[in-house]
C-alpha cells in the first residue's frame, strides 16, 4: 500500500512536532515543508526533506495527500485554512475557542472537494472529545477542565512585554485542592482563582525595578489579575538550564450520577512536550482526513465528526480484534 | 422534534440501568420492556412502562426506533443480536472479547437495513476507544488496562459454586504499585499477578470447613490461581450491609514518547454502579444508532465507527460552539 504523502505548512514548534510524528508513522511520508521564510535558511530536523516557499504549494496538489497547517491561530490560520482547503485535504490545530464556528464556516466553504479537519490538538481536540462523551453518557453532570502544569506561551509573552524584563516563562498550575474536590464527587462551584495558579519565572534586565515588574504582572488584566500569581526572579543561567522545555498537560473531569449513584470520568495528559504531542495528534487526524476524502466525506470536520477507527494505521478488523 | 422510541430487551441489572438512563435522556422515551419471564411478574422501576414477552417484539417494528439488548453475552446475545438486528436498530454491550469478531459478523449479516452498535459498554467500549486513540497518537508506546476496584460477577459466582459457601463477593483490585509504576513513565513489564489482586468476602455455611474453602478459592485455575488472593470470612449480616452494591471502575494508561520526550495519556472511571453506568453508555449509543440509521449507515458497528457528535442530544453546532 502506498504511503500517505504529507506536507507541513509552517515550521515552528508545532511544525517540528509534526515532522517527528510523520517519521514515527508507519504509513506516511513527508513530502515537503512549506515556509514563508527563505527555504534555504530553514534548518529542518531531517535535511533530506525538501523545503519550499508557501507560494509553491498550489503547484503541488498532485504530490501531497494532506497538508498539515502549523501556523499560529492568531496570525496565520484564518488565511491558511480556507486557502489550503481549496486545494488540499488539511488538518490544523486552530485553538481560538470563541472563533471556531466562524473559522469552521470559512474552511467549509472552501473545502468543496477536500476534507478539512480543524482544531485537532488536545484542547480543542482530545479534551473536547472527552467533554462530549462524558456529557452524553452522564447528562446533568458537572464538567471540569484543568490545564497544566505547563507553559503558557501567551502568558510568557505577556510578561516579556513588560519594561525591564529580559526573559520570562509562565507555568499554569492546576490547584491540587480543586482537583481533589472534583475527584471526591462533591461537584464544587469553582471560580477562576480556585482552579489555577500562575507561576512566573522572570529574568530582569540589569538595574530593573523588580518590585514594579512584579506588580505589573500580578495586576495585568485578563492574564493575571484574576489569579493567584507567584513571581520569582532568577538568573539567566537558571532560566536556560531549567525553563526552556515546553511541558504541559491537564485533566478533564466529569462528575455525574444515575439516581443516587455517583460516577467520575477522568481523562488526563502529562506531556513532556506540548508541541510534539499536539503534532502527533494532528498526524493521526491527517490519516483520518485522507481516508475520509477517499470516501467522499468532504467539507470542514472536527474531532467530533471522525470515527475513531480512522485515526489508526491498523485496519478496522485488527482494531476490533485486538483493542475492542 | 419527536422523541426516540426505545425498547429494552432483558430486564436484569443492565436493563434497569438502561431504564434509568432513558428517563434521564431529554430526547428519548421508553416504549416497552421485553422479557422472557411472565410480563405480569416483572416489577419495573416505572410501573407505567408496558411489559411484553420477547415474542411480541417482532410485531412492534413500527413503534420502536432502537432496541437496547440487555441480555447476557454468554447466554442471550449470540441469539438476540442477529434476531433483533434483522428488524430493529440495536445496541448491546456484548463483552466476550475473544468472540467479538464472529459476533460482529453474524449481527452484520442480519442488519441489512438497520444499524447495530455492538459492544458499547465501558470495556469493551469507552476503554477500547481510549486504547485506539492513544495508540494512534503515540504509536510505539505501551498500553495498560487496569480494572477495579470493583465487583466481578464471574469470580463471585465461581466462589459460590464451592461446597460450604453460602454467599460470596469478589473485588478485583488494581495494584497501586503497578499503577504508580506505569504513571511514572517507566513502562514496566507487568505479569498477571503484578497488576491485580483479588479480594474475596465469603459467608460460610454453618459448620463448613473454612480452611478447605480458602484453599479451593486460592488454587482455582483461571479465576484465582494466577493472582494474589485474599479470603475473609464474614457473617451474613455484614455481607448484606456492605457487599451488595456493584461498584467498579478502572484505568487505561498509555505511556509513549516522541523522540526523547515522554507522554502519559490516562483515562479512568470510578463508578458507584457498574450496570447503571453501562446502561448510560448504551443509551448514548442508542441515540447514535438512530441517527446513523437515518443516514443509511446500516450494518454492525462498534464504538470505533461512530462519530462522537452522534452520542449527544445537543446539535453538532452547539457542541462545536460550547464543547470544542
Amino acid at each position: 500500500m502506498s504511503k500517505i504523502r504529507v506536507g507541513i505548512v509552517g515550521y515552528g514548534n508545532i511544525g517540528r512536532g509534526v515532522e517527528k510524528a510523520v517519521k514515527a508513522a508507519p504509513d506516511m511520508e513527508l513530502r515537503g515543508i512549506f515556509t514563508r521564510r527563505d527555504p534555504k535558511s530553514l534548518k529542518t530536523d531531517d535535511i533530506s526533506v525538501p523545503v519550499y516557499t508557501l507560494d509553491d504549494a498550489e503547484k503541488m496538489t498532485a504530490e501531497i495527500d494532506v497538508m498539515i497547517l502549523c501556523g499560529s491561530s492568531s496570525a496565520d490560520l484564518q488565511e491558511h485554512g480556507p486557502r489550503f482547503a481549496a486545494h488540499f485535504n488539511i488538518v490544523d490545530s486552530y485553538d481560538t475557542h470563541a472563533k471556531i464556528p466562524g473559522y469552521l464556516a470559512s474552511v467549509n466553504a472552501a473545502a468543496k472537494k477536500k476534507t478539512a479537519i480543524i482544531s485537532s490538538g488536545w484542547d480543542p481536540g482530545l479534551f473536547s472529545m472527552m467533554r462530549v462523551i462524558s456529557s452524553a453518557v452522564l447528562p446533568g453532570g458537572e464538567a471540569y477542565t484543568f490545564w497544566g502544569r505547563g507553559v503558557s506561551q501567551g502568558h510568557s509573552n505577556a510578561i516579556r512585554q513588560i519594561d525591564g524584563v529580559k526573559n520570562a516563562v509562565q507555568y499554569t498550575v492546576p490547584s491540587d485542592k480543586a482537583v481533589a474536590e472534583v475527584r471526591s464527587g462533591s461537584r464544587p462551584q469553582l471560580g477562576t482563582r480556585d482552579k489555577h495558579l500562575r507561576e512566573c519565572y522572570v529574568v530582569a534586565q540589569p538595574g530593573a525595578d523588580k518590585a514594579a515588574i512584579e506588580k505589573n504582572i500580578k495586576t495585568m488584566p485578563d492574564y493575571f489579575a484574576d489569579y493567584n500569581t507567584t513571581v520569582a526572579f532568577i538568573e539567566e543561567d537558571e532560566f536556560f538550564a531549567k525553563h526552556t522545555e515546553m511541558p504541559h498537560g491537564g485533566n478533564v473531569l466529569h462528575s455525574g450520577n444515575t439516581g443516587d449513584n455517583r460516577h467520575l470520568i477522568e481523562f488526563s495528559l502529562k506531556l513532556d512536550s506540548n508541541p510534539e504531542f499536539t503534532g502527533s495528534i494532528m498526524v493521526a487526524y491527517a490519516r483520518a482526513a485522507h481516508r475520509m476524502a477517499g470516501e467522499g466525506m468532504f467539507g470542514a470536520k472536527t474531532v467530533l465528526d471522525v470515527p475513531l477507527a480512522y485515526l489508526s494505521a491498523a485496519p478496522r478488523e485488527a482494531l476490533i480484534k485486538e483493542m475492542l
